[in-house]
C-alpha cells in the first residue's frame, strides 16, 4: 500500500458531536481534510461556534478554526465520506435520518460501539438495513477522545470490504499521529469494542475485591479468549481480535481508572448494591446492557463466555459475587487455547 | 481432562529461592504437595529457617512450617519434579549441578524468563542440553510472585510435549488460586516471556514522555504482533502468544509500576542518559540485554519487529528517542495482521 497513487477525499462530514465524534472531526483536519461537525443539539452548535470548544463534552480543547459546525444534517451529510458517531443505541435512527440526504454510494465509517439491544444486531447490520448502497466501514480501536483531540499518537482498525476503498479512507484519515490500520473484516472489529465493557465490569470488581494484578491480566487474557470464541462464531478472524480493535481496546479500557465500566465494577466488588450505584449516575456504563446482550448471544450461538455470563449474572440476576468468583476459581483446569 | 483419575507427584523441589522461586514453594503447597526450597546463600537458608521468611528476596511473606529449607542440592533434588528458578542467565549452570544428583527422568519445570544472551538459546534449549533424559516443561504467565506467594488468583500457562505428563503436573501444582493452564507449545510459552521486557523498556518511554495510553494500547498490540511474528519463525503456535504466557505477561508488564523495565524507560523518555540511570541501579532492568538479544534474533531469522529494534537502538547504539518515535509513526499505513 503506497500513499503516492491513492486520492484521499476531501471532505468528511462527521455526524455526532460527543467527545468521539468531535475528536474525529479534529483528527480529519489534521490529516489535511475539510471537516464538518453536526450536532443534534443547538446549543451544542451555537456553543461551539461562539466559543471555539465543545464545552459540554470535550472540554479544555481548542476546536480548530477550520472546523465547520452544524446542526444542519444535510450540511454535514454532503461530504465525500460520512463518519458515524452517535451512540451505539441511536445509529438505526440516525442512518435513517442519513438515508434521505447522503448522496449515493457516499462511504459511511461507524464509530460506535456496541451490540444493538433491541435487535441483537452489530451496528454494520443496522447501518447496512437503513443505508443500502452505502459501503459500510468500522473505525474501532484503543481510543481515549480526548488524546485523539490533542494529537496525541493513537492507531485503529479501519475496516472494510472494499481493500481500494478502504486504502483510499486510510488516507482521508491518517496521520502522523492518528494511524488506521486496514483490515476486511467488518464483524470482527466490532466484537472487541461491543464486548470489552463487560470485560471491564469485571475488572472493577477485582480491583474493588482487592484481587490483584496477577488476576487482572489472567482476566483480560482469558476475556480475550472469550471475545475471540464469540467473533470467530460470527464469522470474524482470529487476527483481528489480536489487533487494535480487539486486544487493543480491551487492554485500555481494562487498565484505565477513566473507564466508568471499571468504576462500576470496583464498587460492586467493594460490596455496593447495584441500585445504588445506578442511582448516583447521570449516564448507565454501557457494559450493564451489553453484558445481557452479550451473555443472550453467546446462549444462542453455543460459545462458553463463562466471565462474560458471570457478569451478567451477577448484574442483571442477582447472582453472589463471592461465590461467582469461587464457581469461576473452580472450574476444572483448561488447556490453553481451547 | 478431569481430576479424578490423574494422580499427583507428591514432592516437589524448588532450586532457587528468589522471590519467584519461594512464592511456587508456597504454591506447591498450597496445591497439597511436600515442597523443599533450595538456597544458593547459606545465610539465605539460616535466615529462611530462623525466621520463617524470606526477608531479602520476598520480605513481608510468612513461610508455612511445612515448607523444608535447604541449601543442600541434593536434598532438593530428591523429589518428583524439579522447578528451576534461577537467574535466565544461570539456569544451564544450575542444570548442569543438578545433572548428577536428579533422578533420572525427573521432569524439570522452567520458571526463569529469558535468552541465553552467550548463545541466544531458549532456556529450553538449554536445559535440554544439560539434562538429557529429563522431560522439560515451561511454566510462564503474568506472575507477581508477592501475589502468588499469598495466594491471590493467579493463572499461568504450563507447556509440555508429553500431555499425560502435562496433565499430572498440572494436578501436583494447581490449586483454586493457582491455576496452570496446559500447552504442548513449549517454545511459544518461552517467547513471550523473553521479549516483553523489551516492550516494557518501550511502554516506560512512552510514559516518560507522555505520551498518552491509547499510544500505550497500541504499543501493546503492535508489539505483541512482533512477538508473534519471532514465536512463529521459532515454530510456536499463535495462540499461545494470545495465552497467558504472551498477552498475559505483556499486560502486565507494560500496565504495573512494579517493573523495572518500565521505569528504566520512563527515565529515558524523561530525558535522562542511559549511563546514569544504571549508574543508580544495583541491579539491570533485564529488558537491556534482552533488547540486544532479541534484535540479534530478529535480525537472524529475517522477522520485521520495529519496536523492539527501536528500543535497541536507543539502548545500545545512541539512537535519539524523538527520532526514533517520529520515524515509527512516519512509516507508511499498514494492513493490520501483518
Amino acid at each position: 500500500m503506497t500513499a503516492a497513487d491513492v486520492q484521499p477525499f476531501a471532505r468528511v462530514g462527521v455526524i455526532g458531536a460527543g467527545a468521539w465524534g468531535t475528536a474525529i472531526a479534529l483528527a480529519a483536519l489534521r490529516a489535511g481534510r475539510e471537516a464538518v461537525l453536526w450536532a443534534r443539539e443547538p446549543d451544542i452548535v451555537e456553543t461551539m461556534r461562539r466559543r471555539r470548544e465543545n464545552t459540554r463534552y470535550l472540554p479544555g480543547i481548542p476546536l480548530d478554526p477550520a472546523l465547520g459546525l452544524t446542526g444542519d444534517l444535510a450540511e454535514a451529510a454532503a461530504a465525500d465520506v460520512l463518519m458515524l458517531v452517535t451512540p451505539a443505541q441511536h445509529l438505526r435512527a440516525a442512518c435513517a435520518r442519513l438515508a434521505p440526504t447522503a448522496a449515493a454510494g457516499t462511504p459511511v465509517v461507524l464509530c460506535a460501539k456496541g451490540v444493538e439491544l433491541a435487535t441483537g444486531c452489530l451496528m454494520s447490520e443496522a447501518a447496512e438495513a437503513e443505508l443500502p448502497g452505502h459501503p459500510i466501514a468500522v473505525l474501532s480501536g484503543p481510543t481515549f477522545a480526548t488524546e485523539v483531540a490533542r494529537g496525541q499518537p493513537t492507531a485503529v482498525t479501519l475496516a472494510i470490504g472494499d481493500p481500494a476503498l478502504g486504502t483510499r479512507l486510510v488516507e482521508t484519515l491518517g496521520s502522523r499521529s492518528f494511524r488506521p490500520y486496514l483490515s476486511d473484516d467488518v464483524t470482527g472489529a466490532q466484537i472487541g469494542g461491543a464486548v470489552k465493557n463487560v470485560l471491564a465490569i469485571a475488572c472493577g470488581i477485582i480491583e474493588g475485591k482487592r484481587l490483584g494484578d496477577n488476576a487482572r491480566a489472567a482476566l483480560i487474557t482469558r476475556g480475550l479468549a472469550e471475545i475471540t470464541r464469540l467473533a470467530l462464531a460470527l464469522g470474524a478472524r482470529p487476527e483481528t481480535l489480536t489487533g487494535l480493535s480487539g486486544l487493543g481496546d480491551l487492554t485500555l479500557t481494562c487498565t484505565s481508572h477513566q473507564s466508568r465500566n471499571m468504576s462500576l465494577g470496583a464498587a460492586l466488588g467493594q460490596g455496593r448494591p447495584l441500585a445504588e450505584i445506578l442511582g448516583e449516575r447521570h449516564s448507565v456504563a454501557e457494559g450493564v446492557h451489553t453484558a445481557a446482550a452479550v451473555g443472550a448471544l453467546a446462549a444462542r450461538k453455543g460459545v462458553d463466555m463463562p466471565i462474560c455470563q458471570a457478569v451478567d449474572a451477577i448484574l442483571n440476576r442477582g447472582a453472589d459475587i463471592d461465590a461467582t468468583i469461587a464457581a469461576l476459581m473452580a472450574r476444572p483446569f483448561r488447556i490453553e487455547g481451547r
